[in-house]
C-alpha cells in the first residue's frame, strides 16, 4: 500500500516535463489555443494601454522587460511573449511620426521565463527560438511572492496558472475542522465549508500576487492574465473533472490498493473562480485599474475532440502533483480509470457544464 | 567501433550535472578553493575600485545586478555571488555616514547565473541557497557574444570559464592545414603552428568576451575574472594532463577500440594563456582598465592530494565532451586509462609543472 506524501505545498506541483508522448510540451494545445484567441485582444490592449512615452523615455530606458509568469516549459509561453513584443514594436513604429523615431531600432527586449524550481527549465531554456530577439532569463520561484527588483518589469503575463493555489488551504486536511475535507478531493456545490476554505486561499493568493506585481513594475506597466474561471449560470467542468479521479480513488481504497488516508490527505490545489471573483479581487486590492475583462466563452468547448484527448491533457497538467502523492507506480491506473470513468460520463458533451477562459489586462494605478 | 561526433563548438562541452559522487557539484572543490583565496582580494578590489555614487546613485537604481558567466550547477557560484554581494554592502555601509544612509537598507540584488544552455540548469536552481537576500535568474547562451541588454550590469565574474575556448580553431581538424593536429588532442611545445591556432582563438574569444561585456555593463561597472594560466618559466600541468589522455586514446586506436580519424577530429577546446598573454590582450582591447591583476601562486599546487582526486576532478570538467564524441560506453575506459597513465607519471610533483589561477578586475574606461 503507497505511503503518504507531502503535496500541501504549491512547489511539488509542476507540468510534466520533457518533450515525450506525455509531455506537457506535447499536451498543450489546449493552452496554445487560448493564446492565440487572446492575441488579437493582447495586441489591441497594448496599443491603447502601454504609455511608452513614460515606460521608457522618461526613465531613460532602453530595455523593455518581460515576465511570463508559470511559463512552464514552451513552446506557448514562447508564442505569448513573442506576441507582446510584436505589440509594443507595433506601437513604437506608429509612434515614430511623433518624433520618436530611433527608439524602435535601438530598443532592447529581456524577458523572463518564471515558473516553480521544480520547472525543467533545462528543456524550457534549450528550445528557446533560434531566432529570438530578446535576452532570455529564468526565474525560479512563486509568483505569489516577490521575483523580481522593484520597478523593473514593464509587461508581465500569467497563462493559466493563477488557478494554481500557492497551497491546499489547511482546514481542509485538518480532521479537527468543519472544512475537513474527507474522501474527495476536490468539492462539489453542496460542500459549502470547503468552497469556503478553497474561496478564502485564493483571495490570499490573488492578493500577494498583485502586491508582488505592484512592487515589480515600473509605473505605467501593465500585466495581463488568463485564468480559468466558470461563468455565470454554469456548472463548473473543472470541478466535475476533478470528482471523477476522486471516484477513482476511492474505488482504489475500496479495492485495497490504497489507504482511506491517504486520499483523505490529498486535494487539487487549483481554485476556479467564478467570472465576477476574480474582478471583485482586483477591486478590493485596489493597486490596479482594469482596463480589459474578457470571457473568452467559446475557448474551452471546442477543444476537446474526445474523451482520450480529453484524459491526456488532464494527465499532462495533474500528473505531477498525483505521482507526488500517490507514487510514479500508481500513476498509470489512476489516470486509466479517469479516462474509463470520463468515456462513461456525458458532461464533456453537456453545455451546462464549462470552464472559460477570462482575460484580464490591468495597470497599476 | 565508435563513431564520429561533432564535438568542435562550445555548445557541447559542459559539467557533469546532477549532485551523484562523479558530479561536478561533487569535485569541485579546486574551483572552490580559488573561490577562497580570492574571496578577500576582490573584497579590497571591490572597496578600492567600485564607485556606488556613479553606479547607482546617479542613475536614480535601487537595483545592483551581478552576473557570473559559466558558472556551472553551483555550489561554488553561490559563494563567489554571495562575496560580491558581501563587499557591496559592507562599502555601501562605510559609505552611510557620507549623507547616504538609507541605501545600504532599500538596495536589491538581482543575480544572473549563465552557462550554455546545455547545462543543468535544474540542478542550480534547485539548489540556490534558502537564505538568499537576491533575485535570482538563470541565463543561457555563450557568454562570447551578448547575453544582457546594454548597460544592465553592475558586476561580471567568471572563474575557470575563460580558459574554454568558443569552438576548436578550425585549422587543427583541417587536413589540408599546416596546423592540422593529427594523432593529438593538445599540443606540446613543438607544435608551434598548432599552438599558434589555439593562441589566435583565444585572442578572437577573449575580444567578443570583452566587447560584450562592454556593452552590457553600467559606465563605472567592473568585470572581476579568475583565469587559469601558466606563469613564466614554468611547464604547462594543463598540456601534460591533456598529453596523458591523448596518450590513452592513441592506445586505444592501437587497439582498435577506436578509429584513428576519431581521435584525429577531436581536441580539447581550451587553452591556458601565459600569465602576460591575457593582459595583453585586455590592453590591446582598449575598452577596459586593469585595475588589479594577480598570480595566485599558491592556488594549484596544493590541491592535488593523490591520482585518483587528480583524475576525478579532471573526469567531472571534462567528461561531457569525450561522451560527446566519442561515447558514454568509452568513457570509463578512458579515464581508467588516465588514471592509470597519471598514477606512472612524475609531474604532479615536478614543481616545474604549473598552472596558477590568474585574478583580474578590470574596470570600464
Amino acid at each position: 500500500m503507497a505511503t503518504k506524501r507531502d503535496t500541501t505545498s504549491h512547489e511539488a506541483f509542476t507540468m510534466k516535463g520533457g518533450e515525450g508522448q506525455d509531455s506537457y510540451a506535447q499536451n498543450s494545445d489546449h493552452q496554445r489555443t487560448g493564446a492565440n484567441i487572446t492575441k488579437n485582444i493582447m495586441r489591441e490592449a497594448m496599443a491603447e494601454k502601454l504609455d511608452l512615452q513614460t515606460l521608457l523615455l522618461q526613465n531613460s530606458c532602453n530595455t523593455f522587460r518581460i515576465a511570463d509568469l508559470g511559463c512552464s516549459v514552451g513552446p506557448n509561453t514562447f508564442f505569448t511573449v513573442q506576441n507582446i513584443i510584436d505589440s509594443v514594436k507595433l506601437k513604437l513604429s506608429d509612434q515614430s511620426h511623433e518624433g520618436r523615431r530611433g527608439l524602435e531600432y535601438s530598443l532592447e527586449f529581456q524577458v523572463f521565463f518564471n515558473d516553480h524550481a521544480g520547472n525543467d527549465f533545462n528543456t524550457l531554456l534549450k528550445s528557446l527560438p533560434e531566432d529570438k530577439q530578446y535576452f532570455a532569463a529564468a526565474v525560479p520561484g512563486s509568483f505569489h511572492g516577490r521575483l523580481f527588483p522593484e520597478s523593473s518589469i514593464h509587461v508581465f503575463n500569467s497563462s493559466y496558472a493563477l488557478h494554481w493555489l500557492s497551497k491546499v488551504p489547511k482546514e481542509i486536511v485538518d480532521k479537527n475542522s468543519s472544512a475537513y475535507n474527507k474522501g474527495k478531493i476536490y468539492f462539489t456545490s453542496e460542500d459549502k465549508k470547503v468552497i469556503e476554505a478553497y474561496s478564502a486561499q485564493f483571495e490570499r493568493d490573488i492578493e500577494s500576487f498583485l502586491n508582488s506585481r505592484a512592487s515589480e513594475l515600473v509605473p505605467g506597466g501593465i500585466v495581463t492574465f488568463l485564468i480559468p474561471s466558470v461563468p455565470p449560470n454554469s456548472k463548473n467542468r473543472f470541478e466535475a473533472n476533478a470528482n471523477i479521479i476522486g471516484n477513482v480513488l476511492v474505488d482504489m481504497v475500496n479495492k485495497g490498493v490504497i489507504s482511506e488516508e491517504l486520499v483523505d490527505s490529498f486535494n487539487i490545489p487549483m481554485y476556479m473562480p467564478a467570472s465576477e471573483e476574480v474582478k471583485s479581487l482586483i477591486e478590493k486590492n485596489g493597486k490596479f485599474r482594469i482596463e480589459r475583462s474578457e470571457l473568452l466563452l467559446r475557448l474551452f468547448t471546442e477543444q476537446l475532440p474526445d474523451v482520450h484527448s480529453a484524459c491526456m491533457h488532464m494527465r499532462a497538467v495533474w500528473e505531477g502533483i498525483f505521482k507526488e502523492h500517490f507514487g510514479e507506480e500508481l500513476v498509470d491506473e489512476i489516470f486509466n480509470g479517469y479516462e474509463k470513468k470520463l468515456a462513461e460520463s456525458t458532461f464533456l458533451l453537456d453545455p451546462s457544464f464549462k470552464t472559460m477562459g477570462q482575460l484580464f489586462v490591468i495597470k497599476r494605478t
